[in-house]
């Protein structure tokens, strides 16, 4: 009798060809975030039930580019390089569970099937995007990281530029930011393959990095824009006030999460 | 209280930034379809519990190449086409369960996003890849459909060439191929998120097409060749025997699938 | 002594390594053309010198969507078809030149560095855009070639949009249209290598099909949109009133051009 | 009379559509260097008359890989990121020309159509092409620049793999190679438009960097394999003894050549 093998799919009877390998993921990046003040109405509409908004300053949302390097236990995705670069850009805004406050991801583009494979389980809500970020460099034209430094970041999908932002950063900072900075409550969603069904799959999760470490964090301003598109509510997210920008340059393992309901979330 | 909407993730108030909209979902494209003899251990393993291999000419494999514009319901992608067209080149044997035939895709590699989540709900085992296939054109050096006409095909995934074809139509022909000919016994499987947790989905699923129509097929030979790859195992299911090659234009609508089963698969 | 050999670069001692082979070139393709008035001033600046406007309709502008298969005289690309198959939209005005009528591309977008290479040898002022256009199909979802029909076409460069089109067909039409039915005249510029030095080289060439077969065109109309971008200036052919639309599947031959003039555009 | 203006087409009254600035042109970038000794007959092949192979070493050859940010005077394409990065693998040998020492790029892959347009101004054989090198990075799984750091680097065109190396840094070097080190001597070709013509376009020049500053260089050893590809000759250039491997971050400023002679390359 057989049995296939691998952490995702394909599946078969050795397991290389997984699309991405079991848990711990491993990661070296650089984050460059933007906060700024929403209507807290299309946030709220963004949190179904049981989760509602934060109680403190429930229109903060942060626009997050992050450009990345990933791999597995092994590491071996590094020497490959075109398996463990990816970039992406988020959007995060918080809710409470419980009384807890959580982050929470609404949207999300990456541009690497196995960072959509690794987003499906972890609950992230994942497109294909063409993400951009300037790069900190210690020679030429390109920026230090430092007080005036000027960085640029875009986001496109289906060939329409969805944000573009260009960010200077001012001093070092505590921190990077509060939206993003709490456990992630997502949700798993899969419909039933028959029509009409309800969900297959219908998850309320929590993750959270297992090991962290990162550089000093710096904070600047923002200039912000968003754009419409047909098949895409980035813009809905309208910004009403700038909070701040920060940059910095991390180090993140993910091992797993927990799951907290199932079955309750009420999503047609 | 909030409720989300949207067939698929990103789950909103309005629905719109669902990366698929519900089925049915509507197809039209060119199929080029090699078919051939591997060892059949090499498509047994590939097969977990509860399916068993076919009875007759269990080492049937088709390599599968496909030029598609779709949509759902509404058709509005196929204005906005960089949202409609996409290509693929995926891998069919055939299998039992419970006494009936089915195939079964068994690797499969797309160049959109919409094409990984609709696979995901149908249980094809989707990856990113480049896929190239020969068009037909009624003026100039491409091809007509008619005997004699070449046909070239390839696909490439993490910049590696897994796969290239050059098919020759001989003559039309009664059948598309009988290793796709069947209906689909494709698994959905997604991991717990909680590290050593058994399987959150594990799931049998049946499908098919619920409208099928189509122009003439040509039977034709193939020069077919597979390539190794560190993280693919195409190359695994080698070439014993050629069978042959076909082409066919065909339009195809999907509207659901049926759960077979639930939790059996024991896929590691 | 070394030779080393290619039509273009790089250059070896066998000459497989040219990007592109010596004409002819031979394509197979789809025309999607939009015609349309701008201020007559918008095409009389994009003309250097002798060139002079068209006498009649100076104004007339067609935006052209093609999608082609296109190999040298061996034909072998088609046979590997990520090397035959791109696609392009670019823009024609109509011009004079010593009393005679000649077409002129003015910006051009595609896909493929061969297509640049070819743009190079024959005066077209090729980027690189991502280009797309609704395919016809005889089943399934996607247009037939009939009154009704509707294609989408769109354009972006630098994960900008670029412009976007519907066409409706209406009926069979004796011609294409007729901004791009003249004689090619394009300049060959390359800048002096040397810091302040002139041109290098400074071409007026005149070139055109060396062979050309079409299907029935079809005439009708087009909603048509333009979009502004920093490094663009395509928008600047503003839409002050629409003349047609045309659908046209065709195969064409190019086998060189002719000099008309060297050193003479004044261009800066 | 109009005048257009541009460094490079499209030119335009207003010479904002130039695919590229008039130099200087900035960079701030990551080499990784191969270098290794091939047959020198096959580096010979590769130099048209007058160059001649150099007298020491003349088989010597580096594969380079580079991770570029690149701007204009203005710099202001580093805030629109896709406009500055990209990324390229090149291979340079040596050459004497008048009893001095001369690098020459033979074949050259890039990502994006401004580093096309630049290398025809330089004299580089460019081709597009896919490319990636492991980045260092201060936390998480990439690399440190330290002993024992491993570097991965790959280049694939045309859906094929056609280099990777994994780069092993040992040692700080007090130099960066030696077959990359000297001013470049380039051939600029345009073929004439008109069929059979001669050359339109045969300089020979000379170019170099006009600022340049950089980091600590790192030596290492290299694990380099080549690929055949149906229309690329870097596989004819075997490996027949490793020489070493170098890893630097630089910053530099390009501002245009000298001609050095004219009509002579005898290219067919």
């Amino acid at each position: 009798m057989t049995t296939v093998r691998g952490f995702f799919t394909p599946k078969t009877v050795t397991g290389a060809s997984s699309l991405i390998p079991s848990p711990p993921w491993r990661y070296s990046g650089d984050l460059l975030t933007v906060e700024y003040r929403t209507d807290p109405d299309r946030v709220r509409e963004l949190l179904p039930a049981p989760l509602e908004p934060a109680e403190e300053d429930p229109g903060a949302v942060a626009l997050i580019w992050a450009d990345w390097q990933s791999c597995g236990a092994s590491g071996e995705e590094l020497l490959d390089p075109v398996r463990s670069q990816y970039k992406e850009a988020f959007v995060v805004v918080r809710c409470t569970y419980r009384g807890r406050t959580y982050s929470r991801c609404v949207f999300i583009w990456v541009d690497k099937d196995f960072a959509i494979a690794r987003g499906l389980h972890q609950g992230y809500p994942k497109k294909l995007g063409s993400i951009h970020q300037t790069r900190p460099h210690p020679y030429g034209p390109a920026p230090r990281i430092e007080a005036g430094a000027r960085f640029g970041a875009t986001l496109a999908a289906a060939d329409r530029r969805l944000a573009q932002a260009v960010v200077t950063l001012r001093e070092p900072s505590e921190t990077n930011g509060f939206v993003n900075g709490h456990p992630m409550a997502h949700h798993r969603w899969l419909p039933s393959v028959e029509k009409g069904g309800g969900p297959a799959l219908d998850e309320l999760i929590e993750s959270g990095a297992a090991f962290f470490e990162a550089g000093q964090a710096w904070r600047g301003d923002a200039e912000l824009e968003l754009f419409e598109a047909p098949t895409e509510e980035l813009a809905r997210l309208e910004i009403r006030e700038p909070i701040a920008a920060y940059y910095r340059r991390v180090g993140v393992v993910w091992d797993g999460g927990r799951l907290l309901e199932s079955g309750t979330s009420g999503a047609e």
